[in-house]
């Protein structure tokens, strides 16, 4: 029979660094360590595990599932209790348990669980099959952030149209506040993670695979970034690979943790229909954004608009619209921050004067970035009316609300 | 007081070739030459003038408004009899009515009233706003054949993209049979009539002017071809100006005509948002082709999917679903027609054998084409299978159902 050493010992050793902020007695720290246990006996979604740990505990459940004859009601049917004790004790393996936790600390991905302040409530959307637990690189407390929040996401294999697209509607949006959630895949899922940094906004990446391993790979400066200011967030314990079932899964996590799922192009199988698909089971808003007709990136954002009800989305407005903001409303997860201004648009910010003008080598230097990105970044700011150039460099421009009132 | 000489005598003579064909009794030809006059007297949808002159009939009608005393009742308030008989009286002139009689009878332009057979009955879903009578070029009994029918409309100013899919839209329904109905106008438009044309389809052109004036005066060789073939309708007497407000009331018909309405490309404000408008309130179909959102062609048509329900278009399948056709049906406008092949397309199969080789320049002198006509033709008949090239030149395969069946 297997076994599992739950004492709270244990739990303590092998969450290390992983324990809970708050709340460290000891039936807490068991129950913690039971949830991770748990995080690796299931694929994402399994509802019967997720309505054993809900209504018995994590611990309590582990202790069921590894006894032959269980005393009390495992609220599961019998089916449900043979078919999962046969998918989850097999990869009851404390090794496995405490390696995964190694490498989350020392790759600094922080563990959350629904008890903790930072859970996104959201996900109750979910029931049963709502993650156990989330692995995440950033700061936690941005989790609470994501309310309203808008998922971009589309196709791996984008246009310039897509690409050009996404940009637009992230950098608006999360210029106004608004966090940018999605895949940090190729393609549109890449462009609105780019585009939300560079205006200094929020983003977060779900990844399918674990919170420590950049998927794809071509994308690891880009997650780099991301957890920088934003999250790059999974359900999966750390070093798991990204499978096909995780992909599918990983986008119920991007429906449920948003208000509202936009599409921006997709294939007419694009595993962002899926996507769609479960933000519009969840009752969250869908918009989808047409292309042409004879371009075949754009057929599975026309399915959405032909089958599924989803809304025409034209552009930013439309996404506030979607997300039941008022036109120049925004969400307010930038707003009252006090956190300092880490990001990339922030730092060529505090490089400009309002008085003198710098290039863009002087202001690279300034800032510890490359003038490529410097430059990008004062493109973005330009076109907000931030900062104005002139042929001896870039100046900042003196906010509307600092010069004085004359009327 | 301003009189008119109703006798039968009178009627007949004004008339002239425009008699009804049947139903030549003194009655039936006086009432038909008031209806002439009320359509000289009204803009197209007055109301207040349908109203009367379907209640009591257009010759007692004209009796009553020339009567300042009128006996019995008119069906109109007395609000609307008094301003209907400011804008009625000042433009009884028996003059201007004759002339536009004459204008019609030589240029061959017939005129349809609703006793007739040929009048189209979807128009009184048009109600008192239905026109008095239609002035058509061509044969008058196509008028039948427009149920189903699709009406392709759109943006004079329309991008290549915008011409591209109206073509395709069009060539594939009018090849199948669905008679393609729209303005006549540069743009989508003329790509909608063009299309049908060359695949030997039936398509109508509603006037916001007089039938027998080609506007644009660009699209004169157009609209000529199309009343070869199909049919130029307006329901405004010939010589008419096309006025802001006709234009408008041009698209109610073009909306009214038809089962269902499908815009293209279309401006923020584009006049095809109007026969929209017209198509969903007449519960008519109502289809939007999307486009990049980039594209300001494309703007007017993405209000359409977003504010006006309109359904998604992306290709001929979607329009046959939206005209309640299934895949592979068609309408049967051209079907069973029995009138003798007067189409281009007709034409040029008429002149190809199918058995010995004819090059485009042999084909051309045969049905009296131009050579660049005719391979235009030759080329849409080699997509449709229905003909063979080879060094030596074209044939008409054999059609599958003459061949001997041998299972």
């Amino acid at each position: 029979m297997t076994a599992i050493d739950l004492t709270p010992r244990t739990a303590r050793e092998a969450l290390g660094g992983l324990a809970p902020a708050t709340g460290q007695d000891d039936d807490q720290i068991v129950e913690r360590y039971a949830l991770v246990v748990w995080n690796h006996l299931t694929e994402p979604g399994d509802g019967a595990a997720g309505r054993l740990v809900r209504t018995r505990g994590a611990a309590a459940a582990l202790r069921m599932i590894v006894t032959p004859a269980v005393k009390g009601e495992t609220g599961l049917t019998a089916q449900e209790w043979t078919s999962g004790r046969k998918r989850w004790l097999p990869r009851l393996e404390p090794a496995r348990v405490e390696s995964a936790l190694a490498v989350a600390a020392s790759a600094g991905v922080r563990l959350v669980t629904p008890v903790e302040p930072e859970w996104p409530v959201q996900l109750g959307d979910l029931g049963d099959h709502a993650p156990l637990c989330l692995w995440v690189r950033g700061e936690t407390g941005l989790l609470r952030r994501l309310r309203p929040s808008i998922a971009i996401v589309g196709a791996r294999a984008a246009t310039s149209y897509g690409d050009h697209v996404a940009l637009e509607l992230s950098a608006d949006l999360a210029g106004a506040g608004v966090p940018i959630v999605s895949g940090g895949a190729y393609g549109i899922d890449g462009a609105a993670h780019r585009a939300a940094l560079n205006v200094g906004g929020l983003t977060v990446a779900l990844l399918a695979g674990g919170a420590d391993r950049a998927y794809p790979a071509g994308h690891a400066e880009l997650i780099g970034r991301i957890a920088r200011t934003g999250l790059v967030v999974s359900e999966v314990p750390c070093g798991s690979a990204p499978t096909k079932w995780r992909f599918l899964q990983r986008n119920r996590l991007i429906a449920a943790l948003t208000d509202a799922t936009v599409v921006v192009e997709a294939g007419w199988r694009s595993g962002s229909l899926n996507t769609a698909g479960h933000a519009a089971a969840l009752s969250r808003g869908l918009g989808a954004v047409p292309g042409p007709i004879t371009s075949a990136a754009s057929a599975g954002t026309h399915r959405l608009l032909r089958e599924c009800g989803a809304v025409c989305i034209t552009g930013a407005a439309d996404v506030r619209e979607l997300l039941g903001l008022g036109v120049g409303m925004a969400g307010d997860a930038l707003v009252d921050d006090g956190r300092p201004p880490t990001d990339d648009a922030a730092r060529v910010r505090d490089a400009l004067s309002t008085r003198s003008w710098r290039d863009a080598v002087d202001l690279a230097r300034r800032c510890g970035m490359a003038v490529s990105e410097v430059e990008a970044i004062l493109g973005l700011l330009a076109l907000e009316g931030e900062v104005q150039r002139s042929p001896q460099g870039w100046r900042r421009m003196v906010p509307h609300g600092a010069a004085p009132m004359t009327r």
